[in-house]
């Protein structure tokens, strides 16, 4: 018999990651960004990579999209077509970091002319939602400042809140504004949304549709990234991950293999605060496979977070309580512990099976032949990278 | 003519910054506390030392308590033990990390009785309040736990809510409640109340005589100091500052020591938002002389907020906005570091001696014979320190 | 049949790990140190303690002394009544941090006198050695500075090279000297050995029997320790390991227990260059444990670095050399990560029965009575702590 | 009279800090390098551009190259153009990570064709050198891996010893070889040379023309550079500095700009372990001008460099052994402060202007029209970046 339960199971089922277009093109370093054969050329591409990572999941049906690197010429069509490949178009990302008008700043700008364009820049984003059938809008703001001096935090943190709510304005009802922050980069000095607590006092000045988006790898060294998750979920306030993972800055890093032990706390403490499958909290991958293959990249990313849920879930909620209770350290660590050191995966890989899914799937994406016949099929034409 | 000018001079004239009793008592690492010749053996002489740092500089006419470490038979007679020295009772400091019961926690503990005792002692707390006239209750929580699964980390969230409305309660009309935030320390895998945010939470879930205290040792490597103050500011929740200096952890090392430019920068973001001189907005030192005498210390301590105080009030606005709306980046780093690089200190020193004040207030402690005296004269008894 | 074949088990039979003494007395932090009924009074008490580890895990033959807190009438005593309960006498630990001459430097001091006087500690030491048995002098030095001007970096360096190289030429021809870095703490603005750099550096100007001790919660944030572990073995220069873990500072935690898959790569290293059950590199316990139980908290960390030795060890270094080779990133992780994913645990357990340990360690020594025995018997006298 | 004594004036009359070519190209991030008008187009404009900073300033009389962004048909040519310009060619800078051959190594990788073609690429680089006449190959290694497991930490290393002991025999009597360290990226799990301990223990293996080269924005969070700067001075292997400054990673911010005080700290380490103006310790900027003007930019480095020299020169050094022997914390502490709180920049201009250089150079600059002029005259042709 399984070592996950029936119920344990059900909540697997239910789980489903959204993958971003983005992974499936190149990205690199200020350094070097490598090519690999077979990337796509354009969001139909990418979108029919993205369809692969699901067909052989079951857990990744939706695909997010970058404005503009994502812009075609019929939203409906590419919905389609992603429909057609078994998945449906996600979360919208807005960008207001490659226009040379945003040098210094876009929703926070000093210069009203750029402060409109870049709110503009979301309205179209919404436009865009409106025609994928997407909810959310995810903003990350790249705004900031590399000297002190060089810019006036206090004005452009009020700029940025008269920008949000125009935006927040057009939203519709069932529509949601999630609003990144990040520690440092592409700004060195200081950056306008750059902790949990900016992002959840500007979503709070907005409203209900408006919560905060946590990237896993957008916190100063030695953040209990965790207990943020629990802040925010007890605060109503947590509207999605962006997983990854990073030993130093916003590395990228395929989630879960930096620190497989944060992802089991974090997705613990997803799972107590009532956020597992919870429509309200979405999950997202956000990562850069600057020097493996993307598409099985994006394979491995959501197996991680599947396997780490289940550990999670083997967690002996009742018993550690009792140990908590107690003051028992070492016998509720024990209790935390003894999931996160049990290993699911052939208990994954029969139940995959007995749904028809591949018990291995990246060995069966491997056998399927499918980056072959890209690496083939794909030539000319331009790779799509951070900017196309 | 004096760089300082006029209005200059008054902002600096009006400034008062508070002494913690216990930085006048032995203190040191978890490895060993040095004693010092002449340290006091009790409130009153603590009181007394005080006093000399605020003959010598007119910067520091109140001192903080620590409770049970400042406990006298009658606080009425401490109080004009320090108006006979030329200073007044501040802030009320509680202590909730000494008693064996606190092992696992107190506002936060999973046993009601003992959180009724952690609350009891803050209720104690303000009474004390009460008799010295002080204003502010400050909490700081050493709460949290050195294991991931140790503890409940959302129940000791809602716990410690509860708690602190039950404090919030008793406070009179014109008293407040400052909770601090502390990244980590005493407790290693999480604190209850580590960043900004879940003070801003937590107080804002109480009412506005609850308020946010900014410890400026208390936060992750490389996160941006000036940006919190900022923004705290900007939500009016910035209720204290704790100031002290870091290069690793909680050094508590004199303030403007580690980085001086830093201190500049936190003190230019004050001024913009209105937080100098502002009664809303207290001045503290919280700080450890383990290797350095404590009186001086604390003299060469407020000398450093008012020298870097007079840098930042000598910034052009004027010329800075200019130069961050036209994004001449060069420019504006320039207004800024001008008043950063300018040496204050003659025209401190002059303005010192036209008030009556020493022109080097170090020189003229070293000179008054205190040292040698408190020195000589404080044989026997036990020396006080973080326990009495 | 076992996962674990043979050749591991093998392997696994000659693990030694040396517990330190010191782990069995109290310990806190600068705020509070919390007692525990039972906790030893002396050495003796403190080596039957540790001998309760080796008994229930064949893990810990050998115990750490430090040198005063060690300190007995007749080490030959000390040394029968080690055996008498299982294990031996190991690395002996000086101690130059908390004699009030020590203030400003021990092996670096400015003054002749005071450094004549921490050489001939050392000394004392290495007569202990003498008479324990030992191998291992290890030299930690807190030494170091809180503020910038505070000492002359560069002639304390200068001090410690001619203080070790006295030490040095006591040693006996089977003797060593270990050096220990360490980032910060307690001294805040520099440290004299905060690096293995420097460590490597000085015990290289000694000779042969001067070797590196590599803590691994002395590091800045985001340090890459399994490459230190890979470079000193290298060099020929890793003398030994103070294991514990960290998410902050030098929390002395439990090893493992901060980052389970840090310790598997530093394992990994340690095999791979031919670290493991070389004599010439020591595995040590440095821990504190400030809120578990003494006793299970240290079964608790042998047995932890039993589990990732044995996971190490599971890895397919052919299968991940030829991922290596071909630029195969996905699959050398894999293949690496797979092993990492293993539950050696029930393997292990089996293979304790068989040589007729327990199959739980830390069960069997909770139905052992050991505990309750102690907290009972060990009543009146002065509990062991970082000074007696 | 001025505070610069004679003696600090001839000090700073003999120092020089060579200016990196590719600090008057454009850069930027992974998210975006922006434009400006004027860029170079090419090796021969940059240096005209970099001797714009040395006209206005006399400090930088040197250009470093880096290859291939550099590379002309003559370089004959290009030294003489130099020469015509008031300024030589100096450090030769080898580029291993932007080849699709090198994304998983250079002198460290698996295949050995890949390494041949790796130092080969570095005997061109010494060819250019024996060209231009100069006298170092600065080599930084951008490479790692991204993910555990990917790579033979070990095996990289003695691959990296071997192909340096290649590079290093072609070297000429007169040239020298500087190994650059850094913390991490390109690589976000490890990096083949991330410390100054493995630059050492490198360039040690290889001989004396091999020494470190110290970048001082490639460190970990809280290090204390000037320790390293101290121990390499005393170790004899510092053989140069990339200045920049940092607030997070590698930013690569004008030096200076982020924490003026530790440039001046690490400025008194050179002055005294004899590293000021001595020919062995070259002083190199290596700055990124991702939205401030690239001229100016520099011409503020050079100055920022040359004011912190000034103060770190001023520090009373007899006064300061005298503090520090006696054990006066704060007195030594003042002593060093007292220096850096000293504005120079009035005896710096006056002096300058003593010398026939602008008193201002920074307004000399912009008054000149220089950037007017090449704005207009720039038109067409490819701005040059990090990849031209």
């Amino acid at each position: 018999m399984s070592i996950l339960t029936l119920d344990i199971l059900a909540a697997l089922e239910k789980q489903s990651i959204e993958l971003p277009s983005w992974a499936f093109g190149n990205s690199g370093t200020r350094f070097k960004v490598f090519g690999t054969p077979g990337t796509p050329r354009d969001p139909y591409e990418k979108i029919a990579d993205a369809a692969q990572v699901h067909a052989h999941t079951a857990l990744a049906p939706t695909v997010a999209l970058h404005i503009p690197w994502d812009l075609v010429d019929s939203f409906d069509d590419l919905r389609r077509h992603a429909e057609d490949h078994g998945v449906t178009l996600g979360t919208v990302n807005s960008n207001t970091f490659q226009d040379d008008d945003y040098k210094f700043g876009a929703l926070t700008h000093e210069d009203a002319a750029i402060r409109r364009k870049a709110i503009d820049h979301h309205l179209a984003c919404i436009d865009v939602m409106d025609a994928t059938g997407s909810r959310d809008l995810k903003i990350w703001l790249a705004e900031g400042s590399n000297y002190p001096g060089q810019a006036d935090l206090r004005g452009r943190q009020d700029r940025l809140h008269d920008s949000l709510q125009q935006i927040y304005a057009r939203l519709g009802d069932d529509q949601r504004l999630v609003l990144e922050y990040k520690f440092f980069e592409p700004a060195f000095y200081h950056t306008d949304v750059p902790d949990w607590g900016t992002s959840y006092a500007q979503v709070s000045a907005l409203g209900d549709k408006a919560l905060v988006c946590l990237d896993t790898g957008h916190h100063a060294p030695g953040t209990n990234i965790e207990f943020i998750v629990m802040q925010l979920l007890r605060l109503g306030k947590l509207g999605s991950f962006d997983f990854n993972s990073r030993f130093y800055a916003d590395d990228d890093l395929i989630v879960g293999a930096a620190d497989p032990f944060q992802l089991f706390r974090i997705l613990f403490e997803v799972i107590r605060g009532g956020g597992l499958n919870n429509p309200d909290v979405a999950f997202m991958l956000d990562q850069c496979h600057n020097v493996e293959d993307k598409i099985p990249g994006q394979i491995r990313s959501v197996l991680n977070v599947q396997e780490m849920t289940a550990r999670a879930l083997l967690v002996d909620r009742e018993a550690l309580s009792a140990a908590q209770r107690s003051g028992d350290v070492l016998t509720a660590n024990a209790v935390f512990m003894d999931a996160f050191s049990t290993d699911v995966r052939p208990a994954l890989a029969e139940w995959r099976e007995s749904r028809g899914l591949p018990a291995d799937p990246m060995a069966a994406y491997a056998a399927s032949g499918y980056q072959q016949r890209i690496a083939e099929e794909r030539v000319g034409g331009v790779q799509a990278g951070w900017g196309a």
